[in-house]
């Protein structure tokens, strides 16, 4: 993973949190078709992911509430939810996010 | 891990991002001194971490600004944060975030 270039705030966040089942039929063909798509979506701004089979971060960045909100909504992105519910997560917690400041440091 | 178990929001989040250099001293001893530091601030709600060796990010918690305000000056952190940028890390993003609404599964 990279790290995402964003905007200066403020925009938003999407904190994913989660930990997974032994379930693992077709979840990372799925994770990626979905990385796609909300790259596709009007007001994308980046993700970043951090993590391995059993606990993961992701966390996606999008220009407004507007933005993510329709993420949310979009069909194929509904379906992969309800998966997530019946077969992948153990347990996930979502947080929305206003992201006010930001720094960053880089090794010369 | 475990999902840190916070309140209803609003609240606050810092997300640090970092990617790692191969320097290691000292790393894992100083992380986790933090983490118990951190805990003992006022306001800290909780703390998600997810990653390997390069890549890694961690999300905290907080009730006010003021209180990850307060943390980020709290001396032996400030220490942590210089031997970060001369040592540990090639990279890191800080983005500080008003968490305004968060849902979440457990499967039954």
């Amino acid at each position: 993973m990279s790290l995402a270039a964003t905007p200066k705030p403020p925009y938003w966040a999407v904190i994913f949190t989660s930990q997974r089942t032994e379930h693992d039929a077709g979840y990372a063909a799925t994770a990626a078709k979905m990385e796609e798509l909300a790259k596709a979506q009007p007001g994308y701004l980046g993700l970043e992911h951090a993590g391995d089979a059993g606990t993961s971060i992701t966390v996606s960045y999008w220009r407004s509430e507007e933005d993510l909100r329709a993420w949310k909504q979009v069909l194929e992105h509904r379906d992969a939810q309800q998966r997530g519910r019946e077969a992948w997560y153990r347990r996930y917690e979502v947080r929305v996010c206003k992201v006010e400041r930001s720094y960053g440091f880089s090794a010369t």
